[in-house]
C-alpha cells in the first residue's frame, strides 16, 4: 500500500485517500479552504432531541448536514461520500465508554444511526490567518487550548451542560477585525462569545486548559478572545451517556466538498 | 369588553391583549422591532423530518424557537406566554382541509403536539424601511405580492416542494443597501434568493402573484427583488396532508420578546 506523502487539496481527494487507508492523520492543512465538519452519530431516538439541542445552540453546534437514519453519504454536501469509511479513526462509545477506535464503522453501523456533520473551527481559523492573525498551532501537532466554562448551554431534553470554548491571544489592535472576520462565518462558531478576563466565563486559570495544549501569552498587548467550540455538543451528547454514539477522534475531520466561501453569510 | 385602539408596543403588552381577545387583528405595525413568528404546529411523530427541513431551508424556514411536545410556553424568547391563546387568529387543518378559524386552541390542544416558531419578514422589513426603500404595502390592509417559483426546496422525509418568495420594487440605487441591510438577518429569511428577470426563478407573470396583492412598478429604474418566504414551510407541510397542523391565521403573528436587533449576526 502507498501511503500519501503530499497533503490532498479537495474533498474529493482526501476522502479516497482517507477511504482507501492511505492518509490516516489528522485533517488540519488538509484540502485548504474545504469546510471540514466534526462527526456526532446517535440513534434515531436521541435525533430530535438532539437536532433540538443543535438550534438552541448554534454557535457551539452549527449544522453543516444531517444524513437521516441509516444513510451514509452526504449527498448535499459531500456527494459520492460513505461516513463509514471516510473519516480517518473513529471513536465508539457505549454508554459513555469508549470501547473503540476502528478506521471504518462496517462493524459498528447499524440502519439507526442518524449522522450529525457540524461546523468545525478550520474555516474561521483560515480567516483569522488571512487576516494576519497568527496561530502558531495551526498546521502543526499541537492543538488549540480549549476550557469548560460556566456558560450554560440551553437544553434540550437529555442534553444539556456547559458550554467549551476556545482561546486564542490576539493583538489589541486585531480584536475588531478578529470579530469581523469571523462574523461571517455563523456555520463554523461565528463571533466571539467572549473577549478580554478569561475569568468572567468562568475560566480560573488561562494556562491549564480542559483540552488542548496552553499556548504562552506572546506580548503584553495580547488579547483573550474565545470561541465557541465543537467539542461542546460531543459533551453533552457524551454526558447523557447514550447507549451509542460514534464521534471522529480528536483532530480527524470529515473533508466536504464545500468551500468555506459557501458558509459565509456576508 | 374593551376593544383596544392604539397599538401594543412591546412583545408582553401584545401578547397580553391577544390573550384578553381585545386585539384580534393583523399584527403589522404592532410593538414596532420587536420580532413575530411564524406559527406551525405539528404532532411529534413528524417533528424531526420538520426540524431537519427547515435545518435544510433556513431562508424560507428560519427557525426562532422550537417547543417540546405538549410545551406551551415559548420559555426562551417570550417567557409567560401560553402558544393555545396569544395569537390572536389560528387555523386549523385536518389531512390538508381547513376545519375551523379559532381564536384559542383551547378545544385542539393535544400533548404530542411540537410547536415551530419561524422568522417572518417584518424584521428585515424595518430594516428596508430604515434604508429608505418603501414598502407601500407595509401597515396597510394589503400584503406584500408571494409567488410560486421553479426553485425546489431541499426535502426531508414527507416534506418537500417549490420555494415561495416575497416580491418587492426597490430601486436600482438601492439595490446593494437591500442585500446588506437584509443579509444581518439570516434568522428572518436573510439575503435575497434572487434580483432581477423574474422568469429566472420560475415566475411568468409579476402582475399575477400566487398570495397576496400585486404590487405595480413605479418607475423604470425599480428592479425586482425576491427573498425567501415563510408561506414555503406551512404549503410544504399542508401539501404532505398531516393528519392534523396549525398555523396562524395570515397576518395574525406571534410576537416575542425579542427585539430585531438580537436576530442580527453583524
Amino acid at each position: 500500500m502507498t501511503i500519501q506523502t503530499t497533503f490532498p487539496q479537495t474533498g474529493v481527494e482526501a476522502r479516497q485517500l482517507i477511504r482507501e487507508g492511505r492518509f490516516i492523520q489528522p485533517t488540519s492543512g488538509v484540502a485548504p479552504n474545504y469546510v471540514q465538519a466534526n462527526l456526532a452519530i446517535l440513534p434515531q431516538d436521541a435525533a430530535f432531541e438532539f437536532l433540538l439541542f443543535c438550534q438552541r445552540n448554534p454557535k457551539p453546534c452549527p449544522v453543516v448536514e444531517v444524513l437521516e437514519a441509516g444513510q451514509v453519504e452526504a449527498i448535499l454536501t459531500s456527494p459520492g461520500s460513505d461516513i463509514r469509511t471516510d473519516v480517518g479513526l473513529y471513536r465508539v462509545y457505549e454508554n459513555g465508554v469508549l470501547v473503540d477506535e476502528p478506521e471504518t464503522l462496517e462493524s459498528h453501523w447499524r440502519k439507526d444511526l442518524v449522522t450529525f456533520l457540524l461546523g468545525c473551527s478550520f474555516s474561521f481559523e483560515h480567516a483569522l490567518l488571512a487576516n494576519g492573525i497568527d496561530l502558531p498551532y495551526y498546521g502543526s501537532e499541537r492543538n488549540v487550548p480549549m476550557f469548560i466554562t460556566d456558560i450554560e448551554t440551553v437544553g434540550s431534553g437529555r442534553f444539556s451542560g456547559p458550554m467549551v470554548v476556545s482561546h486564542r491571544w490576539v493583538p489589541a489592535d486585531k480584536v475588531v477585525r478578529a470579530v469581523q472576520a469571523t462574523s461571517r462565518f455563523p456555520g463554523t462558531h461565528g463571533a466571539p462569545i467572549h473577549i478580554g478576563d478569561p475569568a468572567a466565563i468562568g475560566i480560573s486559570d488561562i494556562t491549564k486548559p480542559d483540552y488542548g495544549e496552553v499556548w504562552e501569552q506572546g506580548s503584553s498587548d495580547e488579547v483573550p478572545m474565545f470561541w465557541a467550540c465543537g467539542v461542546t455538543p460531543q459533551s453533552v451528547a457524551m454526558s447523557s451517556k447514550p447507549e451509542l454514539m460514534i464521534t471522529h477522534s480528536p483532530g480527524h475531520m470529515f473533508v466536504t466538498d464545500l468551500k468555506d466561501e459557501d458558509l459565509a453569510v456576508i
